[in-house]
């Protein structure tokens, strides 16, 4: 395939990329809906307009702080994993090694979260999952710093 | 028009796109300068090394910790929409509702910073700003898990 | 060049980009390395569940939360830069312009956690080298806010 041809949808790569953006988008939406939730059930606010519902302002409320340590978590790994994917498409990847990491990668974030802030398992449940992610961006950047001219 | 044409600046789509990733950006690049601004105003720091000037290290300042926490809330929605929202163009979707969804998102955007951070209205003014460009990113990724190839 | 051929390999300013977007990456994740390493060094963790080897939970050690800070810091400006960056190209900027952009933000944010969570040296150091990437990162937003058609 032309390299120029890699961003197109004929390309099954690239389809499957955008496919897993969308999909790491609503993950990283429900955390935000999941930390409301939260602070819904404990009536915990952060700011005094919030309280009028009968909230307190509360910053260690245990539970909230956890599912807002495991979106902080999502936002250090899966905004830079979408735009080294990017980068990686032009490494010209086969489907098959392109598409399960890119599985790969979302399934450990959703488990991860799965596992750090609904249904809370002993380590090193938590440490694997975050390292499986960890390990397909850093081959995503190191195969860019091979292949890439700077 | 085909495919292939549409990361091209002859795609008004595109290029309307890259002028809100600008704006975007310098709302993002804004909310540091706030920060900053906040931070002199009060004399409140984070490190040792920035007190030379007779600042305090304060780490529950209301008016700084406001700040960031608007800003944090930029960075767990904008660059996730800026991401999605390169995604959504190959939806193929008209330049109206496109550039309608740039603009409303960014507008809310703006004004969420402003209720939240600099002239403090009650709620459910900042709730509702919020949803308004959540609403936006929900329905760009859901488009993109209808239309691409997993 | 045709604008079409922007994203493309043949194009050195594109390559040099996904050069720089790959090293960036790479110094996002080694933050959270480091983070790591401040915690099992210092025997500090957040959840529960981290402490089966014995660390406490803490939230404020002055070592893990410097090395937080910078890595904050990092996540408000790194995946902007990248975006920004990506947009920045559709402004058909010369290689020796736009390379040594990308080489001087980097470099800025290198230095930066060098001197933030390493090695700390005092002030105006951190906040010079700074404003060196968060300059590069403004030029490029206001470039596009000139260039495109919203």
């Amino acid at each position: 395939m032309a390299l120029r041809e890699i961003l197109s949808l004929d390309n099954p790569v690239f389809s499957c990329y955008l496919f897993y953006v969308s999909l790491l988008t609503v993950k990283l939406m429900v955390m935000t809906l999941l930390t409301g939730l939260q602070r819904f059930r404990k009536q915990v606010v952060s700011n005094q307009e919030d309280t009028v519902l009968g909230a307190e302002i509360i910053f260690n409320d245990p539970d909230v702080e956890r599912v807002r340590r495991a979106h902080l978590n999502d936002l250090e790994n899966i905004p830079p994993f979408m735009i080294i994917a990017l980068a990686y498409l032009f490494t010209d990847p086969s489907y098959k090694v392109a598409s399960n990491l890119f599985r790969i990668f979302t399934a450990s974030r959703f488990l991860h979260t799965l596992i750090y802030a609904i249904y809370v398992l002993p380590q090193p449940t938590r440490a694997i999952l975050f390292w499986i992610g960890f390990l397909v961006t850093w081959y995503m950047a190191i195969q860019g710093l091979l292949i890439f001219n700077y």
